[in-house]
């Protein structure tokens, strides 16, 4: 056990979380409904997955839940806090998202209110698109790290607890390229000082928590803890680190249909996907520079699935392309709609179309409470720097060297660290 | 080594092929094009599966294709003879079938001309939809046997080999529940001398087939190799064999995604496949009773996939409904439409449609291929009986105890099993 | 103005509705939440349409309602009552039938609470699938025939008023065949005398319907108004009818779509029509028997328009097949997938694909609303027997001869009926 | 008969083609197809639709092919030239397209290669992603006009007629604004003399078309013959003209479908349209500024038919959005997807998504045919200036005042011209 788990005055587990749109607001409202109400949660591993019995019958009697097998906490051992760059408490901000009928919302409304957030920092030239208008004070980095390190600190106080987690649930920033400003901890330090202004805000955001002892798991495709100061300073604090970008629709029907395909060994010539979406993440990414952020998080994938150094007379012509549009009248309810074309005996075409009309924020909530649940736990096994076994929660996985983007084969991966299969 | 591998005068491995339709021409063409044209083969997991060289760096140059991994007989070592009810040879049937352009078929035109069939055994009440006009005479099942195994050591003497494999490309019989005439060896042969109309006509041909030493395989839905007469005739023979359905369009979608589902615990309400096809397959289905067999066949997969009985509150009350519909104007470009009704945090719905426009017999010829080869690859081994580990192949495949469906599972044990990965 | 009118007591207008269920209680709901809450009404023509004031300049001023240039009852002028074969009163079975929010329910609850079914005339050879619990005593057809009447009598004394029509917005019967008991009205009545067995349910509520002096429009494919003995009845009685089969969701798409094609004269190979739908109406048509019924009048329309007689070389050899599934997931939202194969220049292949996720209900709704106005305005009119200038609402519309089919044909034809364009 | 038919020294109609690329050469094949191996001819409605002999019965003796009725040009007395930037002739440039199967190809070689192109007339800022290798000396707008004027009397004296029309089947040119040079001819022939460089290469094609009595069809959505210079002009010359842009795919089910939900009066929030395409035409449209022609030619349509001023609760909110996508994979094959989002009664959302799998080639090139001879009919009436009769084969329709965008309105006015319906 570590030095920041030692001062654990009780059991809570506070969770931290940057930006309370969409899906921050719909994994609390999940939470809360499933404790008040006992809403039945679906989609999370940590909640769903059974651990089988050996010796017994498959009945439900003989398994255990993987909660209980991992000794996670409870959901009603969870506390939340949250930032954001508007005002509005967990349930207005839910009411804005639409993302839930407002029959589910009424139900928490009460516990959602309780959820008011602390004002974010914003730079616009890393979200253009958005307006402000909670903002924390403040002229430079340094202060604005040191001001999410007091919130941090009060939090903790706040809920009588040492023991977080940070999960950021924020906006896409813009494409940033690595900098020297972000090749080590000290340069990375210097920049704060000097108010560099290649510091994204996610990774002030990422720096406070790993400065003040909390684990943190990125679900946006932003630059954040894949730089190596951030990655050394987590090592050096004995914290685990995850990410980034949440792996929710489309991506992960890609990572697992293109390891499908690449089973039977078809030929891919050609996948074009295309996405209508029409909440603020769809707003964001109509911003050319957002969008590059989340292509190149995006386009990775299938490239690493098909290998196509290996398989050049199979997928070495592949074009792969993704659009992204915001299309107001769908709100949060987002739509994929992939074209594959592919190629079999003797090289005859043919098509597969995929048409997902999925709920993003619905997808993302789940993965926020696994992320959080399981970096603590990790956090408690000792583990810290880049989990790459938590790779299955995301589209662009962090690696020491090359990402697994199989869906599949994460899946494994992620069992059988966590010992069930 | 067993004995009839002793035998070999030459390295032909010869190919008996039941059935001379639309999956049995494509894939003759497909090897002769190879042969003669250098025509790339696709899809074959024993042709375009390339074993890396673990000391390498991951170029071209340093994979191996598996079939020179295993000591495969190359395609040019390959004869084939078939079976069929109607007279045409091969270049008139796949004409007719109409799978592959013109322009193929004259490239390989008079490979396909010496390919004519022997006259099959043919009982309408197995098959009603098809009109046959070249069939085996003979009055009982036991005189059919009888000419069965004459066609096969005939075949063998012409082409100077004792090695050889079958594999059912025909077409799907009626449904068939086993009877006491199934149950063994002396009962079975029995029933052959009683002429008992409960022995299907695909189970003559595997009698014959493991009498004179053969392998087999089943690429349709009948109920043939799984009945414990034939599998303790493999098993004393010391043959191996191995089905049964072709895992092609639909079905390999389905074991993709079902488990992609699971593994993310998502919810499945209700699953409706449909399909549209012109080809003789869709006109044999679109009889009840064949459909029967075709049905039985592809609802399987998704029970055994998403454990009902472990994640009742997921899965416990999928629909899962499976159509099949004659629609001449497609021909042999089948089309499949899924729509998936699952469900998210909360509870929630979305959807996933999938339109597939695959041809069936270029995605059935690569498996026939890979059959051929890979039996006679485990008869070297010296491996008899059901051969669980090809399940890959199978929309649904022999086991022992409980079948695996899951496609990347499947796959894992193919290659686990090849030593290759 | 006519007989029946002139003993109108009031301006209400008696809405008489067989079938109290998710068609019907739709409609209800969707008219009480425009009176009471202003709710929009949408997809009506008698509500929506607007006619140009030919002198003004194109805004919303100058443009008048065609309920108002009618003259049309307004909505708050109607009343209801309605038959079922289930006591559930219109409330409860709204809730059953799920197709509104509980939220929208809710603020119409009073109103639908009063509308409570009489008990219906069941017949389960002609609709299988259901299980009454609350039907019309009496053994015979005469007795079910004279219960309706003073059924209906009993209404209009009620809402004191004599100016009455019927909407059928019950479930498909099974297929019948025209006997002779259907060829003339002495015929037809001298079978109620004798309990003919094929003198169906929905012929009853017609007749009794006729007798009264109310017009009534058929929503469903039935054989009812079209056969000789209504038809007499209808004129002698001076009273308009129309049916048969609303027109909502696949069959508007293809009256839509194939006279373009035609237009165009683009071949037509196939058409593929399948339905995924999970509420009642797709209970009763999964009996192969109502659903030979429905194939019927979905069949026809695309007959009627490409004229292959005119255009064999183009649409001669079409392949038409409508498949409609029972899938529970799905309740009331219908989801249509329509496969078209077309044939262009030099007759290469193309094809079109269409997915409608549509709400059965709710596109009929506003059909009963229009039915309801248009018939009582026509009446007053003077107008008897069929109204083949509403046959744009119909799937298989009556028509003295040949039956127009194609969409935007029937849409001019209502439009000039009316005098607005 | 005005004064350029009575020079007419032969039957020939010479129809001149600025762009033998996929459209041109698609159309050459399928006229060559049908006068030498008598391939029918689709999609056409000078050669498919039939005249009714009001006196017969409905059977195909009864019908007069239109051609014949308005006593149009049989196909074989049609000579063609063409222009292009590229020196291949018509079978070269055939293939390339990769339209057409090799075996169609084959079939009509010699006919195409007689069709050498004229150099065009190419200027880059208008076409940027192509590279042209064949053009037209000369440094200014004047010696262009010039040399083309001099080509077409060339092709005219050698093709022995001076019978002759213009249609425009080459790349869409990049967005531009009506300027003052475009407002009259006098302003134009200015330009023309100064080498303006707001006069576009398209503009030069017509300018010289209508100077020798050429009437001419814009199959593109540059700004080229709606220009106040050129319809001064037409008038002038007595011709007629006709445009723009060719409705194939997209469009074509667009402004089908948008009236039909419009006659239902549903309402519309969103119309998303995407495309992939992989040919020459898809590659130009990868340029911005070409698209902005493009997208301006498609959104209009909507907008149009739709009324929002007069349907302002049903139409006002409405997002439409096209986009279109290079996709190599794909070639000549476009490919379309729309969503649709409708709303109903009591303001229940709905979905339709057409998925259109075309050839656009195949689709324009009836088109050309039907406005070669369409345009010399109209030439034979004595009609001059715009043809808004024509607007059936335009996705922006020439129009005095508001153009009409409904397909089947366009179709009823073009049938009603031609004085056959």
């Amino acid at each position: 056990m570590n030095q920041s788990q030692s001062n654990v005055q009780n059991n809570t587990l506070l969770v931290l979380i940057p930006g309370l749109g969409a899906v921050g607001t719909t994994f609390l409202a999940g939470v809360f409904a499933h404790i008040r109400h006992g809403r039945p949660i679906v989609g999370s591993i940590s909640q769903n997955y059974k651990v089988s019995d050996p010796s017994g019958q498959p009945n439900p009697r003989n398994f255990t839940p993987l909660s209980e097998h991992l000794g996670l906490p409870s959901l009603s051992n969870l506390a939340f806090a949250a930032w954001d760059i508007t005002p509005e408490n967990a349930y207005e901000s839910a009411k804005n998202a639409g993302v839930l009928t407002p029959q589910d919302l009424e139900m928490v409304r009460e516990d959602l209110e309780t959820i008011e957030p602390m004002p974010g920092v914003f730079i616009s030239d890393y979200v253009r698109r958005l307006d402000p208008s909670y903002v924390k004070k403040g002229q430079s980095r340094s202060q604005w790290v040191d001001a999410l390190r007091a919130d941090i600190r009060e939090q903790k106080a706040k809920h009588g607890t040492d023991r977080a987690v940070m999960v950021w649930c924020a906006s896409t920033e813009r494409f940033l390229d690595p900098e020297p400003v972000h090749q080590s901890l000290a340069a990375f330090e210097q920049g704060l000082a000097d108010n560099d202004l290649s510091i994204a805000p996610s990774q002030m955001y990422a720096y406070a928590a790993l400065m003040e002892g909390v684990p943190m798991a990125n679900g946006a495709p932003n630059l954040t803890l894949e730089i190596p100061a951030l990655q050394e300073l987590a090592l050096q604090q004995g914290l685990p680190i995850a990410g980034k970008d949440f792996k929710t629709g489309q991506t992960f029907m890609k990572t697992l249909l293109a390891p499908g395909l690449k089973a039977k060994l078809l030929g891919v010539q050609g996948w074009f996907s295309t996405n209508i979406l029409g909440n603020k993440d769809g707003l964001v990414l109509d911003e050319p520079d957002n969008f590059r952020t989340k292509e190149h998080s995006k386009l990775e994938s299938l490239h690493s699935i098909f290998e196509a150094e290996r398989y050049p007379e199979l997928y070495g012509d592949l074009h792969h392309t993704v659009r992204i549009n915001y299309y107001p009248p769908r709100g949060d309810s987002k739509e994929g709609w992939d074209n594959i074309d592919i190629v079999g005996w003797m090289g005859y075409p043919m098509q597969i179309k995929i048409n997902f009309l999925c709920k993003d924020s619905i997808l993302a909530a789940p993965i926020v409470l696994d992320l959080a649940l399981l970096l603590d736990w990790a956090h408690g096994q000792g583990w810290s720097g880049v989990q790459e076994w938590m790779s299955f929660y995301f589209k662009d996985p962090h690696a020491q060297e090359q990402a697994v983007h199989d869906l599949m084969q994460q899946h494994g991966t992620l069992l059988s660290t966590l010992g069930v299969e």
